[in-house]
Formats: structure tokens, C-alpha cells, sequence
């Protein structure tokens, strides 16, 4: 015979903390209290198994009945009573608890036991007929909503109507007779729904639970809430039967939870609240206010606390507690009753916290010898971290939804709308704080975007251009809120039945993609203040502890972290945030700046290879600038430079004005230029004239830039000044392609090296983002002394999926499960992940200590960081506010293989 | 010591054919001849090994030279003649020889060994003091400029001046003592270009000659010719020197040229052509007109035949060719010269010939015991088949260039230009032939395309759009003529200065990609007649052995040969053709036939499933009958039917008034109407929302396309016809979206099955043409019955490239050697067949004995189809002209497997 159920009390407890998979969290906590001598209720818990086994069979399993009534027979003996006794009612819980909290999704079942003659005995023993019979209303009103599914107001109505007749506020107030005869009309509502009798038989009702706890586990509401959680479908409930105590028995009794530190701070005070005379449904219904446990928990002079009132039992509690935080060596949240001066613990688990509290529970504890620093690191999560380096809005301050979106990168912001990125300059200037909106941005709304506080877009999504620049200057946005519809011309929007004009205020949350009407009041990172400089450490209660924690990660991880940054002002934010280098400065944005636009388009429209140097040669000396301001800020650091990427049409006027300047300029009849630019137009042009393709047909980019890097790379090192510089040949999909540039590159770091007699160091590599490249690595890996993985469009071109275009069908994929995480926010292991893997290890195959590193957006997500140190990879390269987040990730990462390999 | 030179003659032949990596071409076939007894006149060969060397040591290589004296001296034996003698001078040839033939890219040097002294008993020997002059006048002029490189020009103007002088025509109506003469004043030229005298010792001009043959390995035309036809530049040169004999030694002696069999047709006939007392140069000069050299070749009664002229001679020829193909086992094209009576064989080689002849010599060959059909089958190179499918221009016909583009569908055709489908097919009703002009074609044009002759697009390759669907329907296509300037606005279009209007007629060569202005004469294809029904085989000379050969090629292929096709006409032909199955029918161009296409823009306005399952059941009835026309021509074969693939926005309408059109129709505002339209516009809609995507997002779309397949299989099984459906899923990435589909397809035939009380069978499977689809196979075979790899997607996504965006960097990656092919044409096999060869391992792990196919483009490309094979694949599948040409590259795929396994 099969074991479906585990005691746990004085009699020998079968359960342990290990066996959550089995027990349930709840059960498997229950019977380890038990196990180290914690006062628990006795009770025993029904294994998951058993739900398993009831959904293949569609019934009970065999024998599993006889071992529940075995297990009643050893709480009976425990605790001296005996089901639907008259004299000694046992009553008993019946709770839900799977392996990972579903917290409210399942059901329960309390006060079991209860029938007409037993509610007698509880009466007398308690001397209590009015809690007795509200006992036995409570349970047939729970049992008949939870087990026969009877709608709950027509109980509700009843007690509503009773409690009129009896002049009744609150259900307290209603006396032993009252109840009485409420059970008499609860009974017939019974009847009358279910078409048979209230059962009288504790075990019927047991037995009729226990199924109804299992179905739980199938209603519509728990499997939303697992497929949202990715909880599988197939691991069932367990059911937890345990003795009722009461909180309510009089004033030696009470109910109360209890944290072994501060949740909010992390601070290290016991905290806690109670309700004299009360069971926890009391504190849930908000009627009477809790107080705290401990004296120095008190906030105001007429608060009375545990410590005084329940003096023992609150050292008992004060044992526990401590017993507990130091057998789970984490912060415990607790639940215990007191009843008649005897404390029951009832439930203990790991609470949940804050981020601040998160960081400094984990650093406090290795401080007290608790936990190894290691473990430490694996109680943060990244995304926790996220939250403290950004601005947020206060969690109680009123809102009004306005639309949502996709969270493309974190914080909080409030400001008024603009449509236009002038504007947004323009209005910025005069000391406004904008929102810059737009359907979608491009490269030409930088200077808008950098303008603005914050940025939000109608289409796109996670990896969309205004994402990927609003992560690298740090400032929330929200992109793809498809349901907003934007009106340019009229210079409004509307959503959810709102219109917001152009200068009307909205708040943006980046962090989880919801749009305010008007304005919410934010609280500022501390944490950024003081890494930024702005204030000092000791002005925050958390950078201490942050630091500590960032540092022990640092020591732990394998990878290298370094940033994705186009301009000095990035680099010096990511190196302050511990950016080891940057991983991809992308050179494209630098042609957008000021007049430069100009004269790239003058480039593009040149008819031959000298008109196109000529306008070259304007942009050189900038871009040169630009390089060398950037390499001054990461002094003796990697800077790796890609080569201009994107297709040319993206550099073309947008206007008709524009055009007409331009051709005033260059001097090109505009209907000229107007065709050539219809010409450069493309069907996909992600899969078009871009990337190296630009540099092999059109070479005099490549010297340009070349030229421009390594004259930049002279005169630094002619200052004194460590220059490591790094050039990057993007999208190359066969070896020939990077061939022809590397010639180009190395060509004119000859020449300059001639030219200023400054000899110096360079690398040469290649991005691998084009799937033929991670197939053909070895071949390509012959010329590149470096591959950094161009995740974004390795998904693309992997899955076959535009990021821009995806919108229509990719979140339903993900509602659905088809894929398990949106590939563009966290790397697609097993085909995109797969792809890196061939590419990795044909790569080192030819030069085996090639260095590989991911620029991709995914440099910055922890899930990606762990494939990318699985895969032996040498750093990720991320946006600068996400450096610290992918330190930590680097660490758990190292932590988690380091297991793995045990 | 290395040996580098190689004797052939009397004394002991060194070399053979098997030798000719190490001899070149020429030097293996004169060694050969030797070796089989064939009067060859003695010479030796230089290996090609001895040239590496020289161009690693910049000289030649150590002993090189004492071979070549020895070599010198064997001859000297052989002909009792010495070099530089007076008496009895020797002469020899120097020239190149490569691994493969490169016509004309190298230099020779004639004559070698006349100076002052050798000319004088050359005049005394042959008594004819003219020709020896003139010979060493010919030698100085040849050396001067191959050696030394002195412009030919300095020597020209002498001879003419001379001409002028001594009142002659042509060149050999000069005197000797005008040549002693012009001798005199060459080596002035000489003196005076290179600064130093004309050499009298013939070994100081051996040595000269030997490296100045090497050297021109290397010249840029050389170089040039190589890149274009993948040659190796490792290989290097062999040189053969060889005595010299003279055709022009009085009348016993001539010189020609002879094949074994009819070039042209390949009739079995000696046939050739000579002229008396002349050396190669004047038949090349083209002064004297050739004779033939039977008297059954003779085309008029005044002509003179070697038979009857030099009858001894002729005798020996006859016998040589037969010993000559029978040894060679294949047509030979031989050069020979008849000095005084005996005849010398100078070069034999396999000869060159018209697809037409091909075919033929290699049928008759077989039947001769010759050679064995699998020969027969390796001989025929599957693209000069696909020459005869199709009609072709007169060669001899006087063209006027108008452009160049992508030859993207064979054959030729003429016609009157016309810019818009509508008038196309309202022209052709008219009875005039029309070439559709268009810069690209969408499926809207298809109407047009089939009223047309031809189609030329000024953009795309040759997997556009226009290229498919020409290829499908047998249409001659010029694809992406980028030069072409097209003004739909004037109704004219702008190419090489040339302006033609709307109406003008063109023709355009769609096996070459040529364009020219007016009508050029035309010859149709006799096999394509023959196997449509046109005309009877007998009518043909031709189908006769193509039809022998085709039967050899299916007798010995191991793959499955199916077809694109999308429509009855199109399966009827394919299968004339000899198809066995279609692989591919796509549904999208089904969507866009007459009122259909109304209601389809209704479906993809449609604001609900309603709505769209509303309209989409007016297309039902017609898409069932479609399908059941093309079960009806496939009875007994295979059907796989793709599902809808392409994004939405391709069916939108495209014109203000198509706008309002719609709008009336279904009732929604104009306005409306184009915002959504807008809204559906994609960035990437290559990688967007299409394929599979469609059928998720819009369940209806699947479900309408399940019931119009399977009621169209039962209404036929009904009637007792034999129906083999397949079920195709595009765009699969994920195993999940192929679940999903496979859900409503199943579902649907239960139905269709239940309704109608018909049972049937049907497979469901899946495209293969994301790259993540190929890395995991293996899940996705779990639920696949087949795979059909389509490579046009595979290759765009694989590479990321557009094929619509490529042509402004493609042709340049390919003619500088960057791809081996056009990944668009032949498979990219390191790339793309890396992960076909991952997709069909993975694929058949999971259920080994997976269908798998493949049905892009690529599926009627030899290269492609040779891949195929290797990975095991079952069948290609490409249109029904194609057909043929995979039949026969299936068979010559399985032999050069087995030989390679062998």
C-alpha cells in the first residue's frame, strides 16, 4: 500500500522541510516545527501524490481513506478529544498548500468536526455557546460554499437579515440564540441548494473535503495564476488536516503574526501584531485594529502589546522566533495562536521583503556568522536590485490609469506631454519636465529623448530603439502601448476613453509599463544618488549595505561586465556603477548629432567614391572627438567599436523641407534626391544593405572610421592616457566579409601609426549575429580575435521574428506558453541558446582562447547572464544602469554551476 | 633531384592523361596520344609544379634547366635536327598549358630557335627561302612581345610600311628579300625597346620563353578569367615545348581542325575542316575559307576535300579519330598538320557541343557499348537540358541591347511592352503577345504574368516574386534589371539611352538576362512540344534520346522528384513532365483570384472572429473546388498543401478607389478602413506576422483551409478518385505552434469525416524554414509526419539577407568570391546545408523514418538537388519546367555518391 499521509506531532513526526515536494510548503514547514520541537498543532498532511493520483483515477485512491483515519486516531490521542464527540469535539482544519505558495488561490476548510452534537460539547467545554454555535454557522456556511459550491449570499442574506432582527452591528454582536436559529435557516439553504441534508457525519464531511481541496487545485483562478507563474500543471495539492485551536477563548487568548525582522528595512527587531480574543479571520476583516507584539514595537502610548498582556507566552514567542530564523538561517514570517495561554504555532515560511530589507537581511546575516556570503548572493533577486537603482512612485499615492505598455526600462517619471523631440528640447530648456511621446522613435529623436524624463511609445517592444536608448541613458520608458492611439496632427492621444492634449501631465512607471493621468509623487534611488555622487553614503540607510554585497559578488563572479555606451556621459555613469569596459559603442547615434546629419547625408547621395570621402572627411574630425572623449572615460578599460550598422535610408531627410535644404546644400536638383531615397527605401531592411555590407560596398566609411578610431587612439596615447581599443565588424555572416574589412582596418592603423610614430595595440573582431556566423565560427574565428554575440538579432534571425513586428502575435505566445519567456527579453536557450553554443565552441576550436562576449540587449538580463557563464563566455556587455544587476547575475550565475557541478 | 619535365615520343612517353594536375590539360593529352601511339611530334612538358616553384623562389627552380636540355636534346635524337643548327635546324613551341582549359589567357611562343644561322637552313631545307624568313620575322615579332612586352603596334607599322613599299596585299605577298629586310628593321625595334640586341642563342630564347609562360599565369587577364570561374590561383602553368611542324610546306602539306561526331547535333559523322599549305594563324585570319575534309561533308560541288586531295593522310586521320574517341570513350575535337605529306596530331581534347548533340552522343554512345547510361548520365550538364525546355533566340540574329538583369526564369520571348496586369490581359485578349513590365510583382499581378509572354521586373532576384511565379508557369523572367529607369506616370521606361514607350515592342532572353529593343526571330522547344502533346516525337529529332536518357535517369535516382505547383494547369504539366507528387501548393495566390480577393480584405477588416469566419466562408466553396481541380490532375500521387503563409497586408488594397470600393461593400468607413490598413504595414515583413502566426492569431483562417481541403478529399473518394493530401504548416519556430495548428486541422477532418461518412487519410507536417525550426527538429517531430525544408526563407533568415534588398550588395559578394555561389540559387551548404544536415539528424532521431523534402527555389538547382541527396532527404520539389532537370541531377546526385563511397 502506497503512503499518502505524514503525521507530524508528539507521537513521532513522518514530514521534513525537504519534503515540500511531496507535503506542500505549508505541510512540509508544518512538520518540521514539529520535528525541532515547536509547538504545532498535531495534525497530518495528505500528499501531493495523492491529488495525482485522484485527477488520473477521478477518485479517491485506494487506501488512502483508511490512512486519514488513522492519522484522526493519533490526533484524537494527542490532543485527548474525538471527532463529533459530544463531550470532546475534535475539530480540524483542511488546507490546501502545494509546493510553491499560491497564496488565496486555493481552498480551505475549517471548524471540521462540527454537527449538532458535537457543537454541544464544544459549548461546555469552552463555555462559550455564543463562539460555539458561530463556529458551527461559520463551518456549514464554508463547507457548503467550499464543497458543494453554494453562492455565498445566500448565506450572507440570511445573516444580514438576523442581524437586523437582533439589532445586531457587527456579526459579534449576535447572541448564542440567534445563532441558533441561523443554523436552522443555514441548514435548510443547504437543503434547499444542494438537495440533501447538512451531513451529520464528521467523516462524510471530512472525506467530501478533502476531494473539494484537491479540485481546488483546477479551478480557472489557480491555473491563471500557474500559467502566469509557470507552475506546472501536474504537481497537485497536498491537504493539510490539522487541530483547530481558537485565538478567541477568551482574553488569554489571541491570534497574531510575526516577522523575525523588519520586512520594510530589513532592520533586525522582532515585529509583529496580535488580536487579543480574536481568530485570524478577525484580523483579515479589518474591524478591530491589530497591536504590536513587543513594547519597543510601539508607535503611540495606548497601543497595548503581547509582552504585557501574554507575558509568557510572549517569551515562548520571543524562543520560537528566534529558533526558527536560526533553524531556516532566513527571515521567518510567522503565524501562531494563543489559546487559553497556550501558544500554537501555525504556519512559519521565508517572508517576503523589500528590496532594501532583501539586501540587508542578506548582509546582516553574514555579518552574524548565519549565512556564507555565497548564500548571501543568492537571496537577491536582480530584479529586486533593479527597483533601488531607479526612481519610484510612492506605492499608497492615488492614480488614474491611462494605458499600459510594455516595461522597456525602469523607473518613474512624471512630466507634461510632447509629441515633437524640438519641443521637447524646447520645453526642457524652459525648465519643464517632459514625457516625449511618440508612435516610435528613431535615431533623428535622440537629442528628444535625452531631453525628456521619460519616453513612451505606441508600437514596439522590449529591445524597440526607444528601449534600447532609455536603458542606456537610464530613463523609464514604456514602449508598445498599442492600445493608445496617438494624433499627431491634433497633437493629442486617447486611451481608455481619455483624451491627454499635447502639455497635459502624465507619469509613466518603466518598471512595470503603467501610464498615469497627471502626476505621482516619486521618491528618488538613494543608491544611484550616492554611486552618481550626489550625496554621500552615509546620507542612506541601504548604500552600505549594497556596497558590501556588490563587492562580495564581484569576488565571487567569473564573467566580465561591461557596458553598452555611445557617449562619455554613459561611460562614466556605467564605470561608476562597475563597468569593466564597453562592450559595444555604437557609432550610428554619432552620426545623428548636430550638423553631422548634414554631411552624412551628403555621403549617402554622392554619386561616386570621391563625393562620398569628400563628405567623410566633415564627419571625421567629430567623430574622432567622440571616440577620444569616450576612451578619456574608460581609461585602461576594452572599448569595443562597431562600425557603423544600421541601412542608410535610416540617415535620409524625413521631410520635404529637409529634402529642399539638403539639395540647396549639395546642390542636387530635390526630385533627384527624392528618387534616390525612394531607391535606398527597403522591404526588410534588418535583413538588408547594413552592418559590414555597408563597408564592403562602400569602403570609404570603413577608412573613415578607422581613420577616426585610431587617430583618436595616437593622440591619447601621445597625452599619456591607456587607450585598449577594440573594432568591431558588424553583421558578418561569412569570413570573406570580415576579411575585407579587417584589411581596411589594419591598413589604416598602419598608416596612422606611420603617420604619428606612435606605435599602439588594437584588436579586430566581429559580432556574431547572423545565425550563418555562429554556424561557420571556426571559419570565421581564423581572422577574429574577438566575437561578441549580437543577441538582438541573432533572436530575430533565429526565430524568424522582426522585434518591431511581433507585437501582433508574440504576447499571446507567451501567454500561452509557447515559448517560456519572451526571447527578446531573455535568450531563447534552446534555439538562439543552441546556435551560441556552436558558435562558441567551433570558435574556440580554432583559436581556443579567443574572447567571446554578448552585447545584445539580453547582456542585462539574469536568466541570459547564466547561459552566457554556463557557456564559458568571457563577459556581457549591458546598458550602464543595469552593470550592478548583471555583477549580481554574474555571481549567482557562477554559484548555481559551481552547484550543478557538485 | 625533382623532376619537372616530362618526356613524350619515341624514346619511352613519361607522361599520361591521369597527369594532368601535374602536365596541364594539353601536356596529359599530347603524352597520351604518344603513349597510344599517335603521331605526335616529340616534345616534352614542364610541370606545373616547376612553375609553383618559380613563383615561390622568384626564379626558377634549381636543375630545371639541365632537364630541359636533356628534354632538347631526346628531340634532337628524335628528329635528327638541333636547335640553332644551320643544317638541319630544330624548332619548337612554347606554350602554356593548364590544369583546365583557359583560352587565349596565356602566352605562346612559335618558331623557337630561328636566328641568323637556323633561318638560313630552314630556307635551304624546305626551299623555300620565303617561308623561312618570314617564320623568323614572325618569331622575332612574337618573342619581342610575349618576352619582352614590346607593343605590338612598333612591328605592325613596319610590316605595313614595308606592305606598302613593296606594293603587296597581303602578308604573304612579300618577297624574301623584303622579309630579310623587315627582319633587319624588328630587331632594331627590339634594340631600341628593350636595350639590348635580339638574342641568337636559342637557348638564352628558350630560357626567356619558359619564364615569360610562367609569368603569364599571372597577368590580369588571366587572373580575371580564373575569379570568374573559380579556378585556383595555387595551380600554375605547365608549358609544353614541342616540335614544331609546318602545314605550309607546299602543297603535301595542310593544317585543320576535326571532331569525331556533329558538334551541332551530334549525328555520328567524322567532320572537319582544313586548307592546304597553311598553318593554324591563317585559318584564324580567316583570308582563305577552310575546306571540308570528306567528300560526305562537302556542302557545294567546288569544293576541294582532304579525302581526295592528300587521300593517304586523310586515311591515317580516319583512323586516328576512331582510336582517338574509342580510347577517350567521347567526342574529341582534334588539331592536326600535315607537313609534306605525314601527318601530325597537335591537340585532342574533349569537344565541345550543343546541349541538343549532348544528349545525343551520349544515347548513341550507350547504345554503341561505348560508354555505360550511368556515363551517359554524368555527361549531361543538367542546365543545357533545361536550354531545350525552352524556347531560344536565333543565335545568328541581330539584337539591339536594351539591359541586362537576372536571368531568372529560361527561355525567350517578344512582345509589346505593357506596365499594368489589367491591360496585359486585356491586350492578349486582343490577340498581341505583351511583356509585362513592372519594377517588382506582387501576387496582384498574376493575372497579367499569365496573359503574358514574358515578364522583366527592374527589381528583385531570382526568388522574387516575378521569378516564382514565372518559373511556375514556364514564363521567360528578367528579373532586377537595375539599370532600367521604369515612369508608370508617362507610360515609358529609360535604359543605355534608350527610351521605349508603352506598346513598343522588346525581347527578352530569359536564360541569359539580356534585353533588346524589337522583335528578335525565335525557335520553339521541340522536347516541350512533344511532351505538352503538341506535336508527335517523331516530328522531332531529339525527343527520341531525351526521352532514353530521362528513362536512365529515373531507373537510377534515388530521390523523389515533385512539384510547385498552385494550379491545375500547372500540376497537369509538372506531371507530363514527370512529376511525382506536388511538394508545395501554395493557397495565398488562390486568395487573390476574382471576387475572392473582395472577400478576403472583408475577412482582415473584420473587427471579430465572427466577422472574420463570416467572410472567410464565402471563400471556402471556391478554395474547395481549387483544391479538388488540383487532387483531380494529381490523382494517385501526393498533394502537399501549404497553408496560408504570407502577412495580411499583402491582400490590402492598394488605391484610394479600391479603398472606397471595400468600404461600400462592407460598411465600414473609408477612413477607417486605411488606418487599419495602415496599422498593418510591417517593418520586417519578412520575419513578421505570417506563416503559422496567421493561423494562431485568427484560428478561423486554419479552420476554413482544413474544411475546404478535406471536403474537397471527401467529395473525390466519393467519386473513386484516389487522393494523397498533405497538410503543411508554414513558418513553424516553436514545437507549440505546430501543436496549435495540428489541433484544428485534426479536429476539422473528424468533423468533415463524421459529416460526410467518409473515411480518409491525410498527413499533417510542417515547413522547415526557420532556422530555430532546424535546431530543434527533434521536438518538432514529435509532432510532424514530414518535413519539406523551404529554403528560400532558411536562406534569408540563415544569412540575413532579404532577397528583395540583397541585389545591392549580393552580385558584388559573389563576383568578388565572397559566397561560392548565389546563396539564392544553390544552396549555401556550409551555412544553410549545415543546418539542413541538423535539421534532417535531428528530425529522424526523433522518428526515423520522417518524410522530409525540400520545396524552395533551390529544389530545381543540380547543386541543391546533389545536397539533397547526400543528407538523405526523400524528394525535392521544384516547378514543373524544372522537372526534368532535377530527374536527371537526382541521378547524377546518387552516381557521384555512390563513386565517392566506392
Amino acid at each position: 500500500m502506497k503512503k499518502y499521509v505524514y503525521y507530524f506531532g508528539p507521537q513521532g513526526t513522518e514530514g521534513s522541510a525537504e519534503m515540500r515536494n511531496l507535503l506542500g510548503g505549508k505541510g512540509a514547514n508544518l512538520a518540521e516545527m514539529s520535528r525541532i520541537g515547536i509547538p504545532v498543532p498535531p495534525g497530518f498532511t495528505i500528499s501531493t501524490a495523492a491529488c495525482v493520483e485522484y485527477f488520473k483515477l477521478s477518485k479517491l485512491p485506494d487506501g488512502l481513506m483508511n490512512q486519514v483515519r488513522e492519522g484522526i486516531m493519533r490526533i484524537e490521542k494527542d490532543m485527548v478529544r474525538k471527532l463529533g464527540d459530544s463531550k470532546n469535539p475534535l475539530l480540524v482544519s483542511v488546507r490546501s498548500g502545494a509546493r510553491v505558495s499560491m497564496p488565496g488561490m486555493m481552498d480551505t476548510v475549517l471548524n471540521l468536526g462540527l454537527n449538532d452534537k458535537s457543537v454541544i460539547g464544544l459549548a461546555e467545554e469552552t463555555d462559550n455557546p455564543r463562539f460555539a454555535y458561530d463556529s458551527y454557522r461559520r463551518f456549514i456556511q464554508m463547507f457548503g460554499n467550499v464543497v458543494y459550491g453554494i453562492n455565498g449570499i445566500h448565506f450572507e442574506k440570511e445573516l444580514e437579515k438576523k442581524k437586523e432582527e437582533a439589532n445586531a452591528v457587527y456579526d459579534n454582536d449576535l447572541r448564542a440564540e440567534d445563532l441558533t436559529d441561523l443554523i436552522k435557516k443555514f441548514k435548510q439553504i443547504f437543503k434547499k441548494q444542494t438537495g440533501k441534508a447538512f451531513s451529520q457525519d464528521p467523516w462524510e464531511q471530512l472525506t467530501d473535503s478533502i476531494m473539494a481541496v484537491f479540485r481546488s487545485w483546477n479551478t480557472k483562478r489557480a491555473a491563471d495564476y500557474r500559467r502566469v507563474n509557470k507552475i506546472s500543471d501536474d504537481w497537485g495539492t497536498a491537504v493539510n488536516i490539522v487541530t483547530m485551536v481558537f485565538g478567541n477563548m477568551g482574553d488569554d487568548s489571541a491570534t497574531g503574526v510575526a516577522f523575525t525582522r523588519d520586512p520594510g528595512t530589513g532592520e533586525k527587531r522582532f515585529f509583529g501584531e496580535f488580536l487579543k480574543n480574536a481568530q485570524g479571520e478577525d484580523v483579515v476583516a479589518g474591524i478591530r485594529t491589530p497591536q504590536p507584539i513587543s513594547k519597543a514595537g510601539r508607535t503611540s502610548e495606548d497601543q497595548i502589546t503581547l509582552e504585557e498582556e501574554l507575558p509568557e507566552a510572549y517569551k515562548d514567542l520571543e524562543a520560537i522566533y528566534k529558533k526558527l530564523e536560526k533553524h531556516y538561517r532566513d527571515m521567518q514570517d510567522m503565524e501562531f495562536t494563543i489559546q487559553k495561554g497556550k501558544l500554537w504555532m501555525l504556519q512559519t515560511r521565508t517572508g517576503k521583503r523589500t528590496a532594501m530589507a532583501a539586501i540587508r537581511i542578506a548582509v546582516d546575516m553574514v555579518e552574524e556568522g548565519l549565512i556564507s556570503r555565497e548564500e548571501a548572493i543568492m537571496r537577491i533577486e536582480p530584479d529586486q536590485l533593479d527597483q533601488l537603482l531607479h526612481k519610484r512612485f510612492d506605492p499608497k499615492a492615488k492614480k488614474r490609469l491611462f494605458g499600459v505598455g510594455i516595461n522597456a526600462s525602469p523607473g518613474a517619471a512624471s512630466g507634461v506631454i510632447v509629441f515633437d523631440p524640438d519641443k521637447a528640447v524646447a520645453w526642457a530648456k524652459e525648465g519643464k519636465s517632459v514625457i516625449l511621446v511618440r508612435t516610435e522613435t528613431s535615431p533623428d529623436d535622440f537629442h528628444g529623448m535625452v531631453a525628456a524624463k521619460g519616453i513612451l511609445t505606441s508600437r514596439g517592444g522590449a529591445t524597440s530603439h526607444a528601449a534600447v536608448v532609455a536603458r542606456g541613458i537610464g530613463k523609464p520608458c514604456i514602449a508598445g502601448a498599442e492600445k493608445i492611439e496617438i494624433d499627431y496632427h491634433n497633437h493629442l492621444m486617447v486611451s481608455n476613453g481619455i483624451t491627454l492634449k499635447e502639455g497635459d501631465e502624465i507619469s509613466i512607471d518603466g518598471s512595470v509599463g503603467e501610464i498615469y493621468v497627471g502626476s505621482v509623487s516619486n521618491s528618488p534611488s538613494e543608491i544611484t544618488a550616492v554611486v552618481l555622487g550626489q550625496i554621500k553614503p552615509e546620507e542612506t540607510s541601504i548604500y552600505f549595505y549594497y556596497d558590501k554585497l556588490m563587492a562580495w559578488a564581484d569576488e565571487i563572479r567569473r564573467l566580465g561586465i561591461r557596458t553598452n555606451s555611445d557617449t562619455p556621459h554613459d561611460s562614466r555613469t556605467a564605470r561608476k556603477f562597475g563597468a569593466e569596459g564597453i562592450g559595444l559603442c555604437r557609432t550610428e547615434h554619432m552620426f545623428f548629432e548636430g550638423d553631422r546629419i548634414l554631411a552624412v547625408r551628403e555621403m549617402i547621395f554622392a554619386s561616386d567614391s570621391e563625393g562620398r570621402k569628400k563628405a567623410l572627411d566633415k564627419i571625421r574630425p567629430m567623430q574622432q572627438k567622440d571616440f577620444e572623449d569616450i576612451f578619456k572615460e574608460m581609461e585602461g578599460l576594452p572599448v569595443t567599436i562597431r562600425l557603423l550598422d544600421p541601412p542608410l535610408h535610416e540617415f535620409l531627410p524625413h521631410t520635404n523641407e529637409e529634402y529642399e535644404e539638403l539639395s540647396g546644400r549639395i546642390g542636387i536638383p530635390m526630385e533627384e534626391l527624392m528618387l534616390k531615397g525612394r531607391q535606398l527605401k527597403e522591404v526588410n531592411p534588418m535583413l538588408g544593405h547594413r552592418g559590414c555590407r555597408l563597408g564592403i560596398v562602400h569602403p570609404e566609411i570603413t577608412e573613415m572610421q578607422s581613420w577616426a578610431i585610431f587617430t583618436a587612439v595616437a593622440n591619447l596615447i601621445r597625452k599619456g592616457v591607456n587607450v585598449i581599443p577594440e573594432v568591431m565588424v558588424p553583421l558578418v555572416g561569412f569570413k570573406a566579409e570580415l576579411d575585407d574589412q579587417e584589411q581596411i582596418i589594419r591598413r589604416v592603423a598602419e598608416e596612422v601609426q606611420k603617420k604619428t610614430h606612435i606605435q599602439f595595440e588594437y584588436k579586430v573582431g566581429t559580432m556574431i549575429e547572423v545565425p550563418r556566423a555562429a554556424l561557420t565560427a571556426d571559419e570565421i574565428a581564423e581572422t577574429a580575435e574577438f566575437f561578441s554575440f549580437g543577441t538582438n538579432d541573432l533572436t530575430q534571425m533565429t526565430l524568424g521574428m522582426s522585434r518591431d513586428d511581433a507585437g501582433k502575435f508574440l504576447p499571446l505566445y507567451v501567454e500561452r506558453g509557447f515559448c517560456r519567456v519572451d526571447p527578446f527579453q531573455s535568450i531563447d536557450r534552446d534555439g538562439v541558446g543552441q546556435l551560441m553554443g556552436i558558435g562558441v565552441e567551433k570558435g574556440r576550436k580554432t583559436r581556443p582562447k579567443l574572447k567571446i562576449g554578448i552585447c545584445g540587449e539580453h547582456g542585462g538580463n539574469p536568466q541570459s547572464i547564466e547561459l552566457c557563464d554556463e557557456l564559458g563566455m568571457n563577459y556581457v556587455s549591458c546598458s550602464p544602469y543595469r552593470v550592478p544587476i548583471a555583477r549580481l547575475a554574474a555571481a549567482q550565475a557562477k554559484l548555481k554551476h559551481q552547484k550543478q557541478q557538485k
